[in-house]
C-alpha cells in the first residue's frame, strides 16, 4: 500500500482530468463564466473532499467510476463556488489562491460572482443526472443543500464568520470558533463521508462511524489551518497567511494557544481514528489521512 | 371567473405567507444571512413564475398545495438570487428594487452576496424534500440546474447581457437581444411551465404546448420591460428607469424601435394563446396572463 500522500496525488491525476472533461463549453461569449469557473476548479487543490467521498464509497465496494467520481465532482464545485466568493472583495479580499490570483482578480469581479454561481448550480446538476437511484439522488441533495446551506450548513458559518470580525469581546470565543468551524468547513467534510455512505448503502453504525469520523477530522483540519496561518510557510501554502492576526481574529490559536490548539488537534485525530475501527478492513486510508491531516506542515 | 389581476392578487395573498412559513430561522447572529434572503424575497413581487407553475398543474388536477406551491416557492427562491446578485455594484449596481433598498444597500455587500447563496441552495433543497416522486424531484432538479446554468441558463444569459454592454457594435445585435432574453429571462419562465406540466404528469404534446407558450410569453414579457425602461413609469414599477438608454445598451426597442417591438410581443402573445388550443378546458386563465403580460402597463 503507497503511503497517503501518494495516494491522494495518484488520485488528483486521476481526478482532475475528469473534472476537466465535465465542462461542455457553449460557443458563444457566454462561455467567459464557465471559463472562470473551470480556472479555479482547476487551480490547484489537494481533491480532499472527493478523495473522502471514494474511500468512504470504497469501503463498501463501490469503485471511483461512475458514481462516486460525479458526486466528488459536484462536492468540489460546491467547495470551489465557496471558495470564490468567500475571496470577493467584500468578502475575504483575497488577492491570491492557491499560489495563483483569484477568480475576481483573474477575470473581474462579476464574471467571478457568476462563476460562483454557476459552480453551485451545476454541483446540483451534477447529483440529479448521477447514476444512482433517484432515492439516493434526493438524498444527496437534501443533505448537501442543507449542509451547504444558510441554517446550519456553511453559508450560516461563512455569515457567523464574518459577524466573528466584529463581534463584542465578552461573547463566548470557544463556542464561536467551534461554531464557525463546524458549519464553514466542517460541513462539507462531512457531506463528503456521508455522502460516500449513503452511496454505499451503509448501515445506521457504519454511516455514525464515518460521521463522526468525518466530524473529528473537520474540525482537526480547521485547527491545523488556524495553525498554519500562524507558523506555515506562505510560498509552500500558496495564500497570504497571517492575515487572522492582523484582523484580530479569534481562531483556535488565539483562543487555546498553539501548544493546546495542537493537542486538541491530535485529541481529534485519535478519536477520529477510533472511529473506524466498526469497519473489519479496508479504513487504513482514512485512518492515514486522518493523521496526513494532522501532520500537513506542522 | 374573476380577472387575471385579481387571480394574480389572490395567489400572491395566500402565496406570500406561506413562502414566509418556510423560514427557519437559527438562533443565532448567523440568522442574519437568512433575514436578509427572507428581506429581498417578501418584498414585493408579482409571484409570477410560481403561479404559472400552479396553473400549469392546476390543467392536469393537480391543486396548489403541496406540491406546485413548494416548487413554486423553490423557483421564487431561485429567481430572487438571481436578482439580489444582478443588484450587486459589480453587477449592475442597483439601489432600488421593487420600490425598496436592494438586499446589499439594506444589509451591506458580503451579506448580500451569501443570502444569493443561501437563496439557491434552499431552492434545490425545497426540490429535493417536495411531496414527489424521487423521480420527478431529480427531473426537476435537472432541468432548474440546466435552465438557471451557465451552459444555456440563466447565468449563461447574464454573462451575455455583461458581455452585450462593451460589445464591438458590428455583431448581430438582433440575434444577441434574442439570446439574452432567451437564457436570462426566458430560462425560469420555461421551467415554470415544464416544472406544472411535470407536476401534473403531462403526456409529450401536452408538455411541448406549456413550453411553446412559455418561450414566446417569456420573450413577450422581456420585449415589454424594454419597452416600459422607455415609456414607464418609475414609481409604478419601484425601480429606476431609463437605465438601458443611459447606458446605451442593446435591448429590443433599440433594435426594432417602440412601434415594432410592440407588434412583435403582440404576436408572440397570440402565437402563446394559441399553443394552448391542445387542453380542451382549464386553460383560460393561462391565456389571460399571456394578454396582461403584453398590456401590463403599455
Amino acid at each position: 500500500m503507497t503511503d497517503i500522500k501518494t495516494q491522494l496525488k495518484e488520485f488528483n491525476q486521476v481526478f482532475t482530468p475528469y473534472l476537466e472533461s465535465l465542462f461542455n463549453f457553449p460557443q458563444g461569449p457566454e462561455k467567459k463564466v464557465m471559463e472562470a469557473g473551470r480556472y479555479s476548479l482547476t487551480n490547484g487543490g489537494k481533491r480532499l473532499r472527493p478523495f473522502l467521498v471514494y474511500r468512504c464509497a470504497a469501503l463498501f465496494g463501490v469503485p471511483l467510476f461512475p458514481a462516486p467520481a460525479q458526486i466528488g465532482a459536484s462536492l468540489e464545485m460546491l467547495h470551489t463556488y465557496s471558495l470564490i466568493h468567500d475571496d470577493l472583495p467584500a468578502m475575504d479580499n483575497d488577492d491570491l489562491r492557491r499560489g495563483h490570483p483569484t477568480c475576481h482578480k483573474q477575470y473581474g469581479e462579476a464574471t467571478a460572482i457568476l462563476a460562483g454561481d454557476g459552480l453551485l448550480t451545476e454541483a446540483f446538476r451534477l447529483i440529479a443526472t448521477a447514476p444512482l437511484s433517484a432515492e439516493i439522488r434526493c438524498q444527496l441533495t437534501e443533505k448537501l443543500s442543507f449542509l451547504a446551506g444558510w441554517q446550519q450548513g456553511m453559508i450560516a458559518g461563512q455569515c457567523l464568520d464574518l459577524y466573528a470580525e466584529t463581534a463584542p469581546k465578552d461573547i463566548n470565543q470557544e463556542k464561536l470558533i467551534a461554531d464557525i468551524e463546524e458549519m464553514k468547513t466542517g460541513a462539507l467534510i462531512r457531506y463528503a463521508c456521508e455522502a460516500g455512505a449513503i452511496i454505499g448503502k451503509a448501515n445506521e453504525k457504519q454511516f455514525e462511524a464515518l460521521s463522526t469520523y468525518a466530524r473529528k477530522i473537520g474540525t482537526a483540519f480547521q485547527i491545523v489551518d488556524d495553525i498554519l496561518d500562524v507558523e506555515g510557510d506562505a510560498a509552500l501554502m500558496g495564500k497570504t497567511l497571517g492575515k487572522d492576526a492582523v484582523q484580530g481574529k479569534a481562531t483556535f490559536v488565539s483562543c487555546y494557544g498553539l501548544e493546546q490548539a495542537k493537542e486538541i488537534a491530535q485529541k481529534l485525530i485519535t478519536e477520529a481514528k477510533e472511529s473506524l475501527k466498526v469497519f473489519s478492513f479496508g479504513a487504513e486510508p482514512l485512518a492515514e489521512l486522518a493523521d496526513y491531516i494532522y501532520s500537513r506542515n506542522i
